[in-house]
């Protein structure tokens, strides 16, 4: 369940919208431009992991959504999906007070030859 | 790739918000507010539906990541999670442009006991 202001605040005061806070193969989703987070795939996959994790909640699901099928149909096409999961996260605020938030995790990896 | 204004556009001359328009055991997800596609999904359950799949384009697919989550936490402990698909759809307009927007799949069905 997302509670949109409430996302959009914890974004603000905790940006996940700069690739380059990406640790390891893991991309999280923020606000930026979806070519932000294709070209940041596409510099980890090209940076020998097998694997990429691109991360997302709230409203920045659709924005994941969207990474990995420009990386997959754009630039890519040697890189499948692995995997999908989807889950819900509890947010708390300042005040102590809790926020449901839904998640998504995209794996995307080299096809096997 | 989400051409927003052009989904948006698209969705107002073929809206897809309403619930009522689920065909089967298909729930498309648009504007309308969370609960009631979770309303939707539910009662296709009830309904004596085995297997549920949500459906999504563009900006509504974190909705749709919403709605399945809301559904299994929340109403239905009995439902999981049996597949999510993303695609890319390409979208002709008026003029003939075309457009691609992301979409989602996610299936949901009754846990086997």
């Amino acid at each position: 369940m997302v509670q949109v202001d409430f996302y959009i605040y914890m974004a603000y005061i905790n940006p996940r919208g700069d690739a380059k806070m990406a640790e390891d193969n893991v991309i999280y989703i923020g606000n930026k431009p979806v070519m932000s987070y294709v070209l940041a795939v596409v510099t980890q996959f090209n940076n020998g992991f097998d694997e990429v994790v691109i991360k997302a909640r709230g409203r920045a699901i659709s924005r994941a959504v969207d990474t990995a099928e420009v990386v997959k149909n754009k630039f890519m096409p040697g890189i499948e999906i692995k995997d999908i999961k989807i889950g819900t996260e509890s947010i708390v605020g300042e005040g102590g007070d809790k926020a449901n938030v839904s998640s998504m995790e995209i794996t995307m990896k080299a096809k096997s030859s």
